[in-house]
């Protein structure tokens, strides 16, 4: 199994050198982020994942979870590890002090999480899933609710689920049949079956707290009948204490391509007691608080596991006696070089390196962006960051889980055969990674939303945030020659194409939708991309500074800049080949019929 | 599981339409190949795999192979399937009729290949491997040898294996450390560990004749150093009786992502009797007789895997209802539109669709010319085919089976949720996918041996030999309008990015290797999209002729024409960024430090 070591080191260069967290007042909480704190939560967790969470990745994986008599038993190893990082206050960091959380600002928690879920992505799922039930209840539940539930929601002493799919109905929720009848007491009786529940059912916490999208009597047909339930497994007394079961259950643990440490469940509700949550017939509204959420963080996923395998590649690379430099042995007393000479071989590690580090850097932007949304002093700013989260998260969601697998499977072919065998746990990263460009809304759903829905979103205001902000930071940035030429223009140049497709869509799209959908995906990557290169370019200005400056270690920021240079070069281009495909527009996708396929 | 229907019409059509086999009267056999007797062969090819080995794909992924005191046990149902195939004579079909085999040509077997291969990867490699063990035998085999050995695994009541990799070696054989040493009679005694030896060990067959590459005593380090040995699970008697068994053993069935039905053995050679295959220090040589021939086989598991799981994808995307048509509902009656009607949907699968047929059209295309090296009546012209099998050899290894991933992947993406859960089957076609980008020579080594090899093979002539047929293509058909638009301009341009990248290699490959390693992956693939842009112009033409003749199915035809002005248009264009990234040549790649990954 590949040991798994946290890098601190981009860590702190994106918080404290390109982010400047510390310096930034205006985002309350943000005073407490000095590199000191944050270097050390993430050493902390860092700990813990190298040599807690890393060690069960494979022990998940074997053993997966099973169904016994009606209880899901987790893999060995599973309870003491739940146990530590509830006793260690982790699930809790980025809650709401009212209810027993830290208050700690979303862009240092999303760090920590993303060390996490690299050791081990099954795993932890657990708290993900229950940070969403947490934030539902939180934005929409009554006081009450909020008493009665939040407090061990956040110290992970219980956790939760989001119940939306049905047989029938993935993306679709307007076909959704399970229903919710009032009873006397003014709580409501739940039954349908929900499938693919993730930790739907286990043993690693005392009560499970699901959130269950369900449609009340004489409801609207459609997405508009639908609203929210808390449908806890064991009902909660008014003193805050179990009570007795509820009538619901798993029928089944499904067999999946990976993520096995996590329990994926058919859960069967059977008049089981429900408590409404926020207003009848918006229950796709709160759902949709805990859904824009878990797209970050399954963006997060999508990269963790690209970031871990890309290490364990890395370190193989360097290891591996395998053929010799074409430019003369780099070792001639071994018998072979290491992987590492070959061209090719450096080709896929920087592809992966280039977007691991790039993606940490993109995502932590985002997650700042979010933090400004929640917690900036200035109105107009939250309004500004607002926009920008709600344009971005499915792009961070669909590239992060796309580029992400790709590079996954990357990775895993540095290793060969040995990357095919169980035993170098690359596979399993390969499978694990796959789940991300699907679940919490697939890839196609996510340029969706951000084609069809946040491009157009106040009258397209988002979008020229974005725009904006690109090119105020090549104008504040043209003089330095350096970045400039390898990092300004390129991005110049990728920005370019995304406003061209943005106004093809504009133009075709108004005359035939389908002729942006045809292009959506593809509008997608460009979209990361040009994303991507922005944090390169911001990277490589923090490590040229950093030179200049003469502090840290100079291999650091050089290694920096030649990786993002190499993006730049070999990677950003692709932003022309999407701009071509999406100006094809409708036809060549829509003209075959039905039946031919 | 899905189902599988076999693409009779597909191929009917490339073979009688595009490449028109029956009107080849130059080589050898050809003249048999009517569209009577390959449609037969097809038809009964594809009922067995409709319902004799696709049924057995999911059992073998569930079960894998056992091994157990020595013995590895294959999934229930595969020895029947195995004895089906052996009483037909599949596995003799192409082998020569001195030992039983009826001396079909390759184009026709490998289409038959495809199909099997496509209902059960897993399986069929226990007959494909055995066909490598033929191949080698016959090619460089003793009179002796070949009567002692070629008759049985001909007809498939032996199989065998080819025995290269060991721990410390994979792509790189001149570390082999496995010994062989001369005994007294003529024979070796041949001691070592392989690795990762496919069909290594199983209860299909009475025998299983191992092809072992190993050192011999006093032999050059390297390479040089290596022979090849016939190595029989159980002696053979001059009678071809079977004798005692050898000193050779199955020490592990390894785990893997994929073809669990297949057993990937870990072998133990113990002073094992073995007999040598050609010269001394050339077993290399002789290895690469059945490397070659198992790289296109390869390439055909890639795209059989992506054929099997697009149509799984076309038929599940027809009938799953979910959502509604941005243009209005397409079936009002029912609750949801089905998903073929979402443009994204669409787009994934017309990638697939264009790749699979464009991809069928391509292999067969190279398999006729494996054919004309073989059987030719003019010796220029076997020459020619021979130069041109060699040159696109990598290309169908690592473009089919990276391609044929990436869009094995993408019809899982259809099915959401789903495709995640082993119960679709469509994660088995994923996992299956995966090791063809691996096994015998990943897509770095294709792309070193296509760039570092095949392009500077005698003086360049067969890449010379390729463009002029592209340029003669284009030239015999640019006054058919129709296709000079959407089909000739499109492969020009292509064809004219991958000039440019060979000159480019020419130019900065002189002085610096890496700078052509550097790009070598993106030339095989750009490569790849000029193959498949050629076969679809070929394909687009056979369409066009059918339709003004006005005989046989329009919509077949015409959905030709479309599928193929989908890739023309929107895959294609793939080219430029290919060679755009090529002409970065070496420095992005190997100006990181390797400690700095």
């Amino acid at each position: 199994m590949p040991a798994y070591t946290p890098p601190l080191d981009d860590y702190r260069f994106i918080l404290h050198e390109v982010l400047k967290v510390h310096e930034e007042t205006a985002i309350e909480g943000y005073d407490e982020l000095t590199e000191d704190m944050t270097g050390q939560i993430l050493e902390e967790a860092g700990k813990i994942a190298r040599d807690v969470l890393a060690p069960l990745n494979a022990t998940g994986d074997d053993q997966g979870c099973r169904l016994e008599n009606g209880v899901v038993h987790t893999p060995a190893g599973f309870r003491d590890a739940w146990n530590l990082l509830v006793e260690g206050g982790w699930p809790s960091m980025e809650c709401d002090p009212e209810f027993g959380g830290q208050g700690v600002p979303s862009v240092l928690n999303m760090t920590v999480g993303l060390t996490q879920s690299s050791a081990n992505m099954a795993f932890m799922m657990y708290s993900g899933l229950t940070h969403g039930a947490y934030s539902a209840i939180h934005t929409h539940g009554t006081d009450e609710q909020k008493r009665m539930y939040l407090p061990k929601l956040v110290s992970g002493e219980w956790t939760g689920t989001m119940n939306l799919t049905e047989p029938q109905c993935g993306t679709d929720l307007g076909l959704v049949r399970t229903k919710a009848e009032p009873a006397a007491d003014g709580s409501w009786k739940v039954t349908g079956q929900k499938i693919f529940i993730s930790s739907g059912e286990h043993d690693l916490a005392a009560n499970i707290i699901h959130l269950v999208l369900a449609r009340t009597p004489g409801a609207a047909e459609g997405t508009r009948g639908l609203s929210l339930f808390i449908v806890p497994k064991y009902l909660v007394g008014a003193d805050g204490g179990l009570g007795e079961r509820n009538a619901l259950s798993c029928g089944k643990v499904e067999e999946k391509m990976g993520i096995h440490g996590n329990a994926t469940c058919v859960m069967n509700y059977d008049g089981a007691s429900g408590w409404m949550v926020g207003e009848e017939g918006k229950g796709l509204r709160a759902m949709f608080t805990m859904m824009n959420e878990a797209r970050l963080l399954v963006g997060m996923q999508g990269l963790s596991q690209a970031s871990a395998a890309y290490r364990a590649a890395a370190a193989y690379a360097k290891d591996r006696l395998q053929g010799r430099s074409v430019t003369g042995a780099a070792e001639p007393d071994k018998p072979a070089d290491p992987l590492i000479v070959h061209a090719d071989v450096r080709r896929l590690l920087l592809d992966q390196k280039a977007f691991v580090e790039g993606g940490i850097g993109f995502l932590c932007w985002v997650t700042m962006l979010l933090d400004a949304e929640k917690r900036h002093t200035d109105p107009k700013m939250r309004e500004k960051a607002g926009d920008m989260v709600a344009l971005l998260t499915p792009v961070i969601k669909g590239f992060l889980t796309e580029e992400g697998f790709r590079l996954t499977v990357n990775a895993q072919q540095i290793f060969g055969g040995h990357g095919y065998i169980e035993e170098t746990g690359m596979s399993q990263f390969v499978r694990d990674a796959r789940i991300a460009m699907i679940y919490e809304g697939t890839t196609g759903v996510q340029a969706l939303d951000l084609v069809g829905r946040k491009l157009a979103l106040r009258g397209g205001q988002p979008i020229m945030t974005f725009f904006e902000y690109v090119k105020g930071y090549i104008r504040d940035n043209e003089d330095d020659l350096a970045l400039a030429k390898d990092f300004l223009n390129p991005l110049k140049q990728a920005s370019k194409d995304l406003q061209q497709a943005a106004m093809f869509f504009m133009q075709a799209g108004m005359k035939n939708p389908n002729a942006a959908l045809a292009g959506s995906v593809d509008f997608l990557h460009l979209f990361g991309h040009v994303c991507m290169g922005l944090a390169w370019a911001r990277m490589a200005k923090a490590a040229h500074r950093a030179i200049q400056e003469g502090h840290g270690d100079r291999a650091f920021y050089e290694a920096k800049i030649v990786t993002g240079r190499y993006y730049m070069r070999r990677v950003l281009p692709e932003t022309g080949l999407r701009l071509a495909r999406i100006e094809t527009g409708a036809d060549p996708v829509m003209d075959l019929p039905a039946d031919a396929f």
